[in-house]
């Protein structure tokens, strides 16, 4: 009792210096309904927050906002300073977390759901990563414009060889291949994906391979990347690179979209960890940069964290409008786990700890390439 | 005489490999008027090679396209493989070549040389840093280019209160408050500089300091930094990016515009370091980003190398038309010196060992400004 009294108050005047008040009226703050919350969050931090909400221990209208509250003020830190999770840093440490076969984790508990729980959500090229909302506010133009982007700076011709490293359900490849008029050759280890892919693909100069990209063979005039990086995770870094280097004819472009932080983090957050990419590692500029040296020329580095904040958005809109669809098939838990991590997801890059960057490269002696679009 | 014989043989070997031919007579050929050439850049590479261009014992038509061919065929490190300049290495370690005492001498070596000398090759705002050729060719169009690009990029407005780190002459801080109405702080060591720029802006809303960046006091909208980075030395970015960031507002927004290089490097070129930048440094994307962790937020990197190989052969053609002007006061050695310096860097621009950088940064927790031209 004494104990859990000492949590409330603290826990209460940690949210109190972002704004957030317990059982306010605003729309960010918390509305506890289970007393427990504030022992578990203190004891077990994002891992506690996270999964009290999937409990159903508490409620908030804009976990977003929240969450964003959280992160501009550090509260998330100022939490964890008294016990320091060094053991995670020390597994860190030890082991390649994304060696080939530990790789597959991320592909079965994620990528492979279930499609129609992507697809609920997603816009029709089935796009899971950034859009670009130039000119728009709908989500489906907004993938468009992004494709097209991509495109236009990896300056594609007709006939170009391009191959799409972690390619999804195989949207960039189709839209490359339709509207480029190239042949793609498309990677991936997430079984669902392929197979879909494949199908979606079917009658396009499009090959869809089961393949680790450390098994790369080939030369491509280009080379994309979208939204894979942040699984390679940091010991492989440099070999990520040396892949696309190898696999990358001498006059050709390679163009890195990737989420990114504003620091060289050793540890992923917890609960994400958890429940959402096992293994997940955002890269820091210095890392990518330190992993491309005496490989690539940087031609372009373009951060539009801002669009993320609005995909994600646009993601649990459409999420929360599929939910009576999708009920019998997910549990409430489930629900209530997805739409805290898209809205966890917009908050971070409200509060601007995480960006989303497009990189251009190009390997020594190239001409540069216009690709400041 | 032996040793002589297989000087010769070893050097016209490599500088075959990139298509130079001794006493050839493509553009780039080099002829020899003086047989101790091939020791000397034997025993004293890069050295030797610029100090025996000072004393005319070799010619070429185009020294920035022979340059350039070394670069690409890494002719350089070839010939230094033997021996190791391991020293220079050892005395970096050592000694922080850019102390405040110490960052004197660039001041004094070379931005204090003279400004006719400078100011017969530069544009009429005397931007001493890398022009923008955007739908242009013309040197004086392509500074003023540049300079509002700079000032768009920084989101400049009527009143703002801009820090001008490394002001030059002062055409920056002129073009500010001139043209976008700001209130200017320049802060410069060079005293010749410092002297014309007083001058210069008289009846402008401009103050011109002596300062050392580390001595900083105040507080700013907008913070610029062009072609003063170079000197800053990798020991000291950190202390760099911490002043900055202590000089700028929360919702400021600074841009570096800097030389870079695509590798972490240790050492200068020891002829440039000799002769035309004492204790220079180019930094490396993981270098500058490594510095401002837990600073900044990147939200542009805009490679504009290839503009500075253009700015280069403008001033070597300036610098030549003036020549007859500038001959009382210089020597022949001083002309052959200056006119190396520029086509060298022109030549390793066309080779894509260095770059240009404009990256606009802003403080944690910022809106992204728009600042992608």
């Amino acid at each position: 009792m004494v104990r859990s009294k000492v949590s409330h108050k603290l826990v209460k005047s940690l949210l109190a210096e972002g704004g957030i008040t317990v059982n306010g009226s605003d729309p960010w703050d918390i509305q506890v309904h289970d007393e427990r919350f504030f022992d578990r969050v203190l004891r077990e931090k994002n891992l506690g927050l996270g999964e009290t909400y999937m409990d159903g221990w508490w409620d908030c209208r804009r976990i977003d906002e929240m969450i964003c509250r959280i992160l501009k003020n550090r509260l998330n830190v100022r939490i964890a300073d008294g016990l320091k999770a060094l053991f995670s840093d020390f597994f860190a440490r030890l082991f390649n977390s994304q060696s080939k076969r530990r790789s597959r984790i991320v592909a079965d508990r994620h990528y492979d759901l279930g499609n129609d729980l992507f697809f609920s959500f997603l816009d029709p090229y089935r796009q899971y990563s950034c859009a670009y909302f130039n000119g728009t506010d709908d989500l489906a133009e907004a993938q468009k414009c992004k494709l097209d982007l991509i495109c236009r700076k990896m300056n594609l011709h007709p006939g170009d060889e391009l191959l799409d490293i972690g390619c999804g359900w195989g949207g960039l490849a189709k839209y490359a291949a339709e509207l480029y008029d190239c042949r793609v050759t498309a990677i991936n280890i997430s079984r669902e994906q392929i197979v879909f892919a494949k199908e979606w693909c079917r009658n396009l100069p499009v090959r869809i391979l089961y393949c680790d990209y450390r098994n790369l063979r080939g030369s491509f005039d280009k080379i994309v990347s979208v939204g894979m990086f942040e699984h390679v995770g940091k010991k492989n870094y440099r070999t990520f690179m040396e892949s696309v280097h190898r696999s990358l004819k001498n006059d050709g472009i390679f163009l890195l979209h990737t989420i990114g932080g504003n620091e060289s983090c050793v540890r992923c957050d917890s609960w994400f960890d958890k429940y959402i990419f096992p293994n997940g590692n955002i890269p820091s500029i210095a890392q990518i940069s330190k992993a491309m040296e005496g490989l690539f020329i940087m031609e372009d580095w373009h951060n539009m964290g801002p669009h993320y904040e609005k995909t994600l958005l646009a993601w649990n809109d459409n999420f929360q409008r599929s939910w009576p669809r999708l009920k019998n098939r997910y549990t409430e838990r489930f629900k209530r786990m997805w739409e805290y991590y898209l809205l966890c997801c917009a908050g971070a890059f409200r509060a601007r700890l995480i960006q989303l960057w497009q990189v251009v490269l190009t390997k020594y002696h190239s001409t540069q390439p216009v690709c400041r679009l």
